[in-house]
């Protein structure tokens, strides 16, 4: 990152940005469903496009979060103490390994600052979770991207293989800013988009194969969802990975803003040397807490899920549609091809039905849709099979 | 900003952090007083000391707030537009000259890493708001500080001549990064700590001084209670000012973590590019658009709070402590030294009384209240009278 040596345009305009900033694109990673309401001038009958919970926030939840309105005019916890400790015991950690964020997009933020910002390099599955690039980006960080496999899961040895091939370059240039190797690594698992998972021992390998000097973004948003252990476990005794959890997704708290990281204090704590002090509000702090002591509910959310997820590749079964297996709340359908899936994903928006589909091969090939209720799905499959009569449409097509 | 280029500690250690983070100090701009309340194991009895607005929030807001639990499952949009708009119909400018945060903090960390991220330079007053010089540092930006004046203002002639003398030295060094001059200037209006006041003439002769390359952080979160013509108005047609305003304070949403920006709509793109795109939570998306809809509330609580300051004026005259003036939600109370004011604010600290001091000369002799309740008033200046006793007890004092 450079200070601005811009030449200020004389002509009354506003100074100039720092050359970073002046040269980023004006892209932002998501256009969100009020955006293409707002473009419409039509409300989305099914919102199943953005990974929400369909099912709501637990109820006990719900009432702290009411209680917590009742103090709105003083200022959260700086430190997130209580739901801190709160968490360090629901995981058998200390208080000082346990970060708190405003959502795991915010904790994604300070790791690639405080590991990579200002001319360092980090991997990512392409085409995997967009804000991972788009905050490697605003931080000036080069972005290395490797392929999913053809069975659409994450590529691990090609990851890693990635990264030491960088690492060699980073030993060439040991004393050179900004040439170095892939210092930041990003995984997603469960994966969005794709909504693959790979096992513990998987995760395990993958790490080994890693160099020394990488930090692990694990962002396990969707973990609630995914065929293991208790959801409490955490793969520790690495001090290379930061686990990123949210309240977003199981626990139906996406609007409040919520997350948090475990990881080696000596990380956490360099991390909250450079977090917003008041950026968790008081309302998500305070249910927060509620909502972790509320597992059951959790897990009766899980098991909604999966039968959703079921149901959803019965219908992809009955149209005729493979689809990804999932460990998320959301299934990706396979429609073949890149024009046929943005295709369909242009009818069912037009239809009344929010959705997103993957940007990159080989998930290109689908459309993703989120896990709703019974009823949500009805209409969306409804919907699908509707939208499938654009296909006959296509030129090549049908 | 330098990417990592320390060596690895091999002895499984985490990785480690580029340089500028691992050279940072661990101080936290503030001690919340949840801290306080963990060191001592008691709650406080009044809390006067973060400045937070004891009058609550618009009836209406908390209405829409608590509505706004129901769609928590749902992430509030990330483009802020109704917010937005309604703020630029409010005060009649496009909604591209609007930025919605998190609360100013996050506004401002934008807008240094937008304009000196990465070896610039800022300008600010000395001991005037924390966070300023806590974003400039975790950015990397130099800072420069200016004393206030005798009589408690920001000395905003001293001001533009260090952001002029540091033009200087940016000249001659166009080529070189992190040499330049500062291109960032902080200015809380009304300040804090202090509580003073500058008019609009003085801050247009104030940016008439001022170098065109620099852009001025114009932190107006107190400005409802200033006296001066409706909030609703800006300082406008400069380029080079970004408003900052709050619902934080009048508004009484400290916890709710939203605020905004006005200024060029090239600058807003800029900032725009480098937020959280979801980082405002949908309680206070939607609670802050009916907060702005309730002016006569935020009027009702400017009237409140003026008379609290005017009490608190008489009880400074009772117990013969000079008061500065304020044009905010809180009153600095002169014990006349540092070690007075120390003293003082400790004895009030162990009596349940929370409240902070400004930290820096000239300031520094004085204890700073919060305009509480007429009922938290009783109580404050109850203790403070008993709490003035512990200034017989200082060497050399009473």
């Amino acid at each position: 990152m450079r200070a601005a040596v811009q030449e200020w345009n004389a002509a009354g305009g506003p100074p100039p940005f720092v050359s970073l900033v002046a040269g980023l694109d004006a892209a932002n990673p998501f256009v969100g469903p009020e955006a293409l309401e707002r473009t419409t001038g039509a409300r989305f009958r099914v919102r199943v496009g953005a990974n929400e919970s369909a099912f709501g926030m637990s109820p006990r939840a719900r009432a702290v979060a009411a209680g917590a309105l009742d103090r709105l005019s003083w200022y959260g916890d700086p430190e997130n103490h209580d739901l801190r400790a709160d968490l360090a015991a629901y995981h058998g950690v200390d208080g000082g390994q346990v970060l708190v964020g405003a959502g795991i997009d915010d904790l994604l933020a300070l790791l690639v600052r405080a590991f990579a910002a200002g001319g360092g390099r980090a991997v990512m599955p392409h085409g995997s979770y967009a804000t991972f690039a788009y905050h490697a980006a605003t931080f000036g960080v080069a972005l290395d991207t490797v392929p999913y496999r053809a069975d659409d899961h994450v590529d691990l040895a090609a990851m890693a293989a990635q990264a030491r091939a960088s690492e060699t370059t980073r030993r060439r240039n040991l004393s050179g800013d900004g040439n170095g190797g892939a210092t930041v690594v990003y995984l997603a698992n469960p994966d969005n988009p794709s909504g693959t998972w790979q096992p513990e021992a998987a995760v395990r390998r993958f790490l080994a194969e890693l160099p020394d000097h990488c930090i692990v973004a694990l962002d396990e948003a969707y973990i609630d969802y995914a065929p293991t252990a208790p959801a409490r476990e955490l793969l520790t005794g690495d001090a290379r990975v930061v686990t990123m959890r949210t309240f977003s997704k199981a626990h139906g708290m996406a609007g409040a803003r919520v997350a948090y990281a475990v990881g080696d204090a000596r990380v956490c704590a360099g991390l909250d040397r450079l977090r917003l002090q008041f950026g968790v509000s008081r309302v998500a702090q305070e249910a927060a807490r509620a909502a972790l002591a509320d597992q059951a509910f959790v897990a009766d959310v899980a098991r909604r899920v999966a039968a959703g997820r079921d149901a959803y590749h019965e219908v992809g079964r009955a149209l005729g549609l493979p689809t990804v297996p999932s460990a998320t709340n959301f299934v990706c359908f396979d429609l073949g091809s890149r024009a046929r899936a943005e295709a369909v994903m242009a009818a069912l928006l037009g239809r009344g039905v929010f959705v997103r589909k993957p940007p990159a091969p080989p998930l290109d090939r689908c459309i993703r849709l989120g896990v709703g209720t019974e009823a949500e799905r009805d209409i969306v499959a409804a919907e699908l099979r509707r939208a499938l009569d654009v296909l006959t449409e296509l030129p090549g097509d049908g």
